[in-house]
């Protein structure tokens, strides 16, 4: 299994709007990918506008269809809109 | 929900016997905590002997219960046998 911390950074104002949005990708990323074991949106408690992502995936082959999936490409601009930089993604070797 | 990510570093030579003290503690989180709900031990790629857990719990009450579980604290000898300082915790709401 593969883990996957996503640290997300959203502009000042836009975090009701990345709320609406990421979670209801990440409804979709639970319904529709069988690979994925864990997707949730998590908001930092000292870092305003600061999110983690908490990924597990079966395996590579899994965590690569969440890339490629329509959903994950279709949220793309609208989440583009509202972070104020690149994600961070760190990947880890669940034991 | 609560999510947690712990961040572990283990001292040189003592990962292997950590990962089995870790995983046995995992174990006992699924199957006796029914306010957890992701317990996942996960390996740095990038910094040797550093470990990340992913972990999601129901509500504050379940995670006071994890801290106070008998099989929490049993661990806790063994774990301070291996790790090469205090974890670092952080604290996460869940979206």
């Amino acid at each position: 299994m593969i883990g996957v911390i996503a640290t997300l950074r959203i502009q000042d104002g836009k975090t009701e709007e990345f709320e609406g949005v990421f979670t209801a990708l990440a409804a979709q990323v639970r319904a529709a990918e069988p690979g994925n074991i864990a997707y949730q949106l998590c908001r930092s408690r000292t870092e305003p506008g600061t999110y983690k992502v908490l990924e597990i995936y079966a395996d590579a082959d899994a965590l690569k269809a969440h890339g490629a999936s329509d959903h994950f490409k279709a949220a793309g601009p609208a989440l583009g809109g509202v972070l104020a930089g690149r994600p961070d993604v760190e990947y880890l070797d669940c034991v």
